[in-house]
């Protein structure tokens, strides 16, 4: 297993990507299009996912990137800056933000941050991909596995980090890891499956699957390579798109943006990119060649915090003194601060009042809180989206 | 059948009386103590219960008397205003407003009402007591009802109205009428039954019984020969009371209040009154001598709207644009204009949002409402109650 291009450089430490796109309609009508899940504090630690993301990486990070929309530089720049402000990050660490023409899910957001490290920073770099929009509670544990991670990155490996099953939930894809390490805390890949069903799931726990949270490290050149290989046309055009940003630009720097010229290449450039996951575009065929490693991860208080459900474990709501709750036990609710929300006879509650909208479910109907989105859409009401 | 007083006097009309008194906590968190449920547009109509149910009489009303308590004098008062400044009472209906000192249930306030209409039109002058928080949606059906019931007041009977049961509700007292028929529309009542459990309401519909909505109607000397006779300690009290106060005070006539010395006596004589419902004190044992009759109501869409269920099925909020409800059949709602209510997989859900109190529970817990009301005067949540 060889990167596809080889290197000169050994970077000490890690070079973190952070794409930041998701909309997060599951926790609607807290997260919107205007201030979606990343930018929240949806489970009450006093900072942003996306703040928590950077603060959890920053210790293994020798540069940051973060690719988000164009509507959202803005606000993740105002996060950065309280970041550094508040004297929460090394002044060492170089925060980057590329911003996106539109959508095009994770490849083509994490393919260019990597032609852009690699620009920078030489093929060798090791790149991570991390959601903008999980919550890690034990942050030494996951260090640890990240930094596993990069061991098996450092041989050449695309290496994912699997989630060890709490539970045979159906709403995340799995990854079948070999008995074969390949690195120390790290076994290869013999595939990933899709979301099961709930009888497929409790068999792919059964058999030691773990669950697949959309992490990746890997050399910079080894994606680049794969890349090439794989999708010639993406892999060009992302080396385009590289040459033209020219440069990885920070929030402060707002004058060294690309040429006009360059702008238009970026433009028109961007949309032939095909939106597709990374799972799909690297992660499969490549697991399929024996090229992909996972480090599993246990006990990291891992959540994706999909949707209220997720959200009621990871920070439940009892015991608040402005919740009334009668024989209404596991309810979550978040509501204005000077409002009394009192419950009856409901178990599992979903109580969200934002001030302009209510959603009111149940833990069971979670994950169909995207219909409710859906729906309001077609009706029209675009300033509740 | 005799009243326990002749009169000389045959008044053409009805002297309405209106005990505006009950919290109505069911319906919390719109209905307050500072604002309960009769002063309330709960259904929507653009009046509230009190202004339906003056509207609704007016029509048959030599005059109309409501007994309120003081913390409520002014907002009743202004009601009123607000119903003779937009032309929707005749102005020959006098309205006066009698304030308790504090509330003892329905048989002190109708007592005292009788005793002021007799000092005033006569102890023949029919009274009718109407609860000032029902709907009535089919008036015209209605005032046929209380024709009826007039006819048989003035042949002296207690008359009461009895509700065809739509299902055989437990929240509901039960009036067993017989066969004997004694005045047009009217029949003898055998018994008057409390508040039945499933079963035996299941009996008492296929028996033909009827819903008791608590409305009254006699001439004025005989509920005081009955009081007379049944509690003389109570009738002694409500002539010294009557006395005590003079003269039936309307909204306008501020100056003429009670003495300083007849306002002491009003105190102390009051506080000396039993707390008793119309129904144990009179209607009840003169029932078991012959003297009720009852006059059964069809289809006149009657309802005490007691609690959010009794709402849901009045006033249905189905179809409002600002609610969008997803397998959530049979849902009651009430918020604020401005706000877009979602509820997902929770048929006949209940979300009452009152901006400093939000309520969530299910059309089947509705009776609980109560619950949550005690529990937060427990917790100290006084502005809330």
């Amino acid at each position: 297993m060889n990167s596809g291009q080889s290197t000169s450089l050994d970077p000490s430490g890690l070079h973190v990507v952070i794409p930041a796109g998701g909309a997060g309609t599951r926790l609607w009508p807290l997260s919107r299009r205007s201030h979606p899940k990343f930018l929240l504090d949806v489970v009450g630690e006093g900072v942003s996912l996306l703040e928590a993301t950077i603060l959890r990486l920053a210790p293994l990070a020798e540069s940051i990137t973060i690719v988000t929309g164009r509507a959202h530089k803005d606000a993740v720049c105002a996060q950065i800056t309280r970041l550094r402000e508040g004297d929460f990050l090394r002044d060492d660490v170089p925060i980057i933000v590329v911003t996106e023409p539109s959508g095009r899910n994770s490849m083509p957001a994490i393919g260019l941050a990597a032609a852009l490290i690699a620009r920078r920073y030489g093929a060798g770099a090791v790149v991570g991909s991390f959601a903008a929009d999980h919550v890690i509670r034990e942050e030494e544990a996951f260090l640890r596995v990240v930094s596993d991670a990069v061991g098996a990155a450092r041989k050449g490996y695309v290496t994912t980090i699997g989630i060890e099953p709490r539970s045979p939930a159906t709403g995340f894809g799995y990854i079948d890891p070999s008995e074969d390490e390949v690195a120390p805390g790290a076994c290869a890949v013999v595939k990933f499956v899709e979301k099961p069903d709930a009888v497929t799931a409790q068999r792919y726990v059964a058999q030691g699957f773990l669950w697949n949270a959309g992490m990746f490290v890997m050399r910079a050149g080894v994606l680049l390579g794969h890349l090439q290989r794989l999708s010639p046309d993406m892999y060009a055009n992302l080396i385009i798109l590289a040459e033209a940003w020219g440069h990885l630009s920070s929030c402060e720097d707002e004058g060294e943006s690309p040429s006009r010229e360059n702008a238009a290449v970026i433009e028109r450039v961007w949309e032939d990119l095909p939106a597709i996951a990374i799972d799909h575009a690297i992660a499969e065929p490549v697991a399929q060649e024996g090229g992909v490693a996972v480090v599993a991860a246990r006990n990291i208080g891992w959540s994706d915090v999909g949707d209220f459900d997720a959200l009621g474990t990871m920070a439940p709501t009892e015991g608040s003194p402005r919740i009334v709750a009668i024989d209404s036990p596991g309810s979550v609710v978040r509501s204005p601060e000077e409002k009394v929300v009192t419950i009856v006879g409901i178990p599992n509650a979903v109580v969200i009042d934002s001030g302009d909208a209510l959603l009111v479910t149940t833990r069971a109907h979670a994950q169909r809180v995207t219909a409710v989105v859906e729906k309001l859409a077609q009706e029209g009401h675009e300033s509740l989206l």
